[in-house]
């Protein structure tokens, strides 16, 4: 495989940005994590009736958005919305907008939303409530849109392995077969370096300075096992939706 | 002096709360800088008409302020907003809201804004224009809401140093004597452990994995200076502003 170091689907200027993201990811962790899990954020009217059946996250999430679509957020290929109600960008469009991408309309931040409440979020905050209502939101929404964008990103990494080998994807893709089309976007020893950096970088941004010597701000194991279990996953699952509609 | 510690006033609450926001204001900035400066966003009508007026930056600092002030972000004794035009909560006043600070009407962070779009960003972020607007603003408003509470912090600082000593301090207030107040909430072996340990962070948490070993994302000095000549200094403002309306 050869990669064009100057365009936006060369593989190694897609593999420098998911790497970048690492960064932000393991930042964003550690900052929600200092919070306990403070469940009553996600809860439906969980404070009081004001919020009108949404949960402290429903509306803050869904007010950033909107905001974020005004000024054309969404516009971009790398950029996708949880909420699907948003208003048009009262910016005009770009005239150097770059669309490297196959026009589509895979979306899987509805899932991502659920898993992030429901697995992610007791998965790295201790458990309990701390009363940090504002705060564990405002978290939450810089993490998810960090992990969507993340995730996401595999429509790029997906683009650029199809413009490498279309030979090799249009059977598959006109079979539709994801299980085939999964296995050809795998590269098992990509994943094991993204995770053995994760692990790295984790050990370091995590390290706690005060207390014990060797602590930890949050288990770097923990943010290595979040890509294994889901940040992984759920990227190949859209470079897999994202092929099966590049008919 | 001694410190309560059961009590929000404690001094030593009150810096491992200041020693934790260090890691949030170090991750903000190297998250900010991996920008360029891009000053077009602080630019009036920099990206066109439809912003009436405002810079993006005003208008996502504004919308991000209404939607929180809605759910009562600035009815928290440690939350000051940038924008003096705000909706009133729709959320009603906690019942337990703790309001440990004597009624004041301090916020510099007017102040604040200027100067992190005058001085700031030019000395964090490297200079150009990378294309990169949202992301900019996005990570403008997290970076300048990390700073504003560091800074207001001074107001739990001063109260605790009142409430140790207040016959040291109501001669001076009543006096209104703000060059013997500065001098009397000054400590500079406090101010030296403060840089010395941001410096340390920073050394770790920029640390990069790409490229030369030895490199950092953003120069540990950089951060240091950022606290020695805005943080500090902007800190210390507040305390003082703060006990003079303490009458």
């Amino acid at each position: 495989m050869t990669d064009s170091p100057h365009t936006a689907l060369s593989l190694n200027n897609i593999r420098n940005t998911l790497i970048r993201l690492e960064e932000t990811i393991i930042f964003s962790v550690i900052e929600r994590s200092q919070f306990c899990q403070n469940l009553i954020v996600y809860q439906k009217d969980g404070l009081g009736d004001g919020l009108h059946n949404q949960s402290l996250l429903d509306f803050m999430l869904h007010e950033c958005e909107r905001s974020h679509a005004l000024v054309r957020r969404y516009t971009s290929p790398d950029e996708y919305p949880f909420f699907d109600d948003l208003p048009e960008p009262f910016l005009p469009d770009r005239p150097d907008t770059e669309h490297p991408l196959h026009p589509n309309t895979v979306n899987i931040n509805k899932d991502l939303y659920q898993i992030y409440q429901q697995d992610m979020v007791p998965f790295i905050c201790p458990p309990g409530d701390d009363d940090q209502y504002g705060s564990t939101a405002v978290n939450d929404v810089a993490l998810l849109q960090t992990l969507s964008k993340r995730i996401h990103y595999g429509k790029f990494v997906a683009e650029s392995k199809y413009q490498q080998q279309p030979e090799q994807f249009d059977p598959l893709i006109a079979a539709q077969d994801r299980a085939a089309l999964m296995k050809a976007i795998t590269n098992a020893e990509v994943e094991a370096n993204v995770l053995r950096r994760v692990l790295r970088k984790a050990q370091t941004y995590a390290r706690e300075f005060q207390g014990t010597p060797g602590d930890f701000k949050v288990d770097p194991q923990q943010v290595h096992d979040l890509y294994l279990r889901w940040i992984i996953p759920m990227n190949k699952e859209v470079q897999v939706e994202y092929l099966c509609q590049r008919v």
